[in-house]
């Protein structure tokens, strides 16, 4: 027979045990640090059904769900004009934000008000498998339901900027802006409201082709070469400099006035809490992808990479979807985990030894079990992790692989009534 | 516009805060316990090649498997007599046994040796759904590759009965028993090699349908009436009184003693560890569903109740599927997590309240953020949770919710320089 393939799906990994480890250390810093800002885990199903995951909030990850074939009856293959649609009822969720609208709804009664959530799970994208991306990769999530602006933002700033630290992240950046501030620019240069989405798109690749790749776009567009041109004439006056919010005030006249009072209260609050610690800047160029965003949006830069590393704002119209006539002030920062993990990986920071780790090798011939476990047992039971292994003919081969797994100790099993040594692995 | 619907997918469902916190303390405590004995956690996709899934280890779960829609030009509708198979690449899977041995073989040269995995993950059948069974549940394994009988049975079972004390579980049975005991009985009895597989799936029954449904069934396939009488009078001698090794060697001569021997090391060691703590028996009537068993297999059952909430056994021949001419010995047991966790909550146990979670309410007109937050942060530098949350007009609901919640304290913000008043909720 054949030996079967044993890789995993294309574009998906197997995670060893080293880096397994470190996950899970990491996770549970940044869990600690988000429970005690009153943060709650929560868990969604990876599964949902294909018209949420459809429903037009996902942007691009829309065209990249894995979908879920009908089974049983309601699978008809032999339909005339057969669609994919026809074919399909669950997809892999491509994110957390969409399944918490939903859980949010579904479950509102039963929830506390405000309500805070951890979600960290997987998520999955059929996208083309490249370097450093892959098709099931861990997000991790804090949403505040229920609290206005500006306080919402300010905790999931502190509470984010905290974790980053805690996990050992110093020296990023954090950007933000206000997607009402985008609209009153907008709005301003005379661009019509149904092309807003359009501008913000071609605006958001300032960084990567500058003013006049910017340009360029919007006039293939087809905008007036006044919008265009007063449009990025306010960016540039915006990017130049360090941004204030009384210059804001100054670019933009046609804004809502609460809208700087709450970047200044948010302000107030995290440049004393950034200080020495974290670059903390209003930044008008900040787009982000998503559709679904009403206010307040902000973005986290690893020192030294362009790429970010948490991003993430305020949207609160995606819950009253699921609701009639009403609307719930909803706002989340995104950690992306995938991303600190493999920066944490090539600074080679590996999981720490929380314990004695001890590998007990025994001989195989006549080896007394009973007697052998229970030494065994002793040992566990005094918080110590023990290795039961036999014992190789190259034992300093297998020393060096024990220490190489984290292992701390060694002792040689000696048989009943013996005492056990212990010797570091050094 | 219409409301969008919010329930979660059929069958699967979503997780509120109380149960995800008991969840995640249950999973913590079972992990340490499993850290103690050398395992470390490990991860394999959700997603694995339908090919790998519908490779015939599986059994009935082979049935329920959610399948994936293939993508892009891979996706051929229009295909003459268009088969399921042709329109679907991956599949959820539906454990983490089938996972893990491709996992193992893909992985063994950067693996130790005993290689001790942990793995606590979601897993997908589309059963139809029934009170208290999901189509997304967690299982929770141990398995020991490398490690041959008895010493990987022995350990794999001391870590899962020390790990259910560690939960809370007291008092359950755990039963014990060989495949390969059942092989000799049936080819003692003059079983055909290729009907052992029906003849245990009927025998696998005794406890439901009694020795007289046994015989129908067997009867009812056809097999000889000695064969059939004969299997039945050992297996009532077997099952009438508590079952030694000694009887076991006396009822199946035809056994390898080596069987007896591995059995007899297991009972020294496990029998005096059980003393007093739960029931350790042997039963030749233990069957288990799945094929691919090579050797011991075990279950456990809780107290008072029939069904089982931990299950293994051996199985040496499944990784060798991917490799050449090679088999390599493989031992696992498995904790229901979701029946665990019921069964918890059946009896009201709920996620420990770990700190002093204090409920910080501010008054929400002219609320001065950066000293409310500059308290919030004092507090939560001191390892407390702190909620910040308007004050409401019925002071005395919040209080309950909040407490509800498992806040122990609450304070009120009044202002700047004004010092903080815990009170405890009660």
């Amino acid at each position: 027979m054949q030996a079967q393939k044993s890789n995993p799906p294309k574009g998906m990994r197997d995670i060893l045990p080293q880096e397994a480890a470190l996950r899970r250390e990491v996770t549970e810093k940044i869990v600690k640090v988000y429970e005690a800002f009153g943060f709650t885990p929560i868990e969604t199903p990876a599964v949902e059904d294909i018209k949420l995951l459809t429903g037009g909030q996902g942007g691009e990850n829309e065209k990249m769900i894995f979908k879920v074939l009908k089974r049983g009856e309601k699978l008809k293959l032999h339909k005339p004009e057969l669609q994919e649609d026809d074919l399909v009822d669950f997809g892999l969720r491509f994110d957390l934000t969409v399944p918490l609208t939903r859980y949010y709804a579904q479950n509102r009664n039963a929830l506390p008000t405000p309500f805070k959530a951890i979600q960290i799970g997987n998520v999955w994208r059929a996208e083309r498998p490249q370097r450093g991306r892959f098709r099931q990769f861990v997000q991790c999530d804090i949403d505040l339901i229920g609290l206005p602006a500006p306080l919402a933002e300010i905790e999931l700033i502190e509470a984010t900027t905290t974790a980053l630290q805690a996990v050992g992240f110093q020296g990023f950046t954090l950007r933000l802006n206000d997607r009402r501030l985008l609209t009153a620019l907008a709005t301003q240069c005379g661009f019509p409201e149904e092309a807003h989405g359009q501008v913000f798109i071609s605006f958001d690749k300032l960084d990567k082709v500058g003013t006049e790749g910017v340009r360029d776009e919007l006039a293939k567009e087809g905008f007036a070469e006044e919008s265009i041109a007063q449009f990025l004439r306010i960016a540039t006056q915006a990017t130049e400099e360090k941004l204030s919010v009384e210059k804001l005030r100054e670019l933009l006249p046609s804004a809502d006035p609460q809208i700087f009072e709450e970047l200044e209260t948010v302000l107030a609050v995290i440049q004393p809490l950034a200080e020495g610690k974290f670059d903390f800047l209003l930044d008008l160029s900040l787009v982000r992808g998503m559709g679904y965003y009403t206010g307040m949006i902000f973005e986290v830069s690893a020192a030294g990479l362009g790429s970010s590393i948490a991003g993430g704002g305020r949207y609160d119209r995606m819950i009253g979807r699921f609701l009639k006539n009403e609307d719930v002030p909803a706002c989340g920062f995104s950690i992306g985990f995938e991303r600190i993990l493999t920066l944490l990986q090539e600074q080679g920071v590996k999981a720490s030894v929380g314990t004695e780790k001890i590998g007990l090798l025994y001989d195989k011939k006549n080896v007394d079990f009973p007697a052998l476990l229970q030494l065994a047992r002793q040992q566990r039971s005094e918080g110590k992790t023990v290795l039961l292994a036999e014992k190789r003919k190259n034992l300093n081969k297998q020393l060096n692989d024990l220490q190489a797994q984290g292992f701390t100790h060694f002792g040689q099993f000696k048989g009943t009534g013996e005492e056990l040594v212990l010797k570091e692995l050094s």
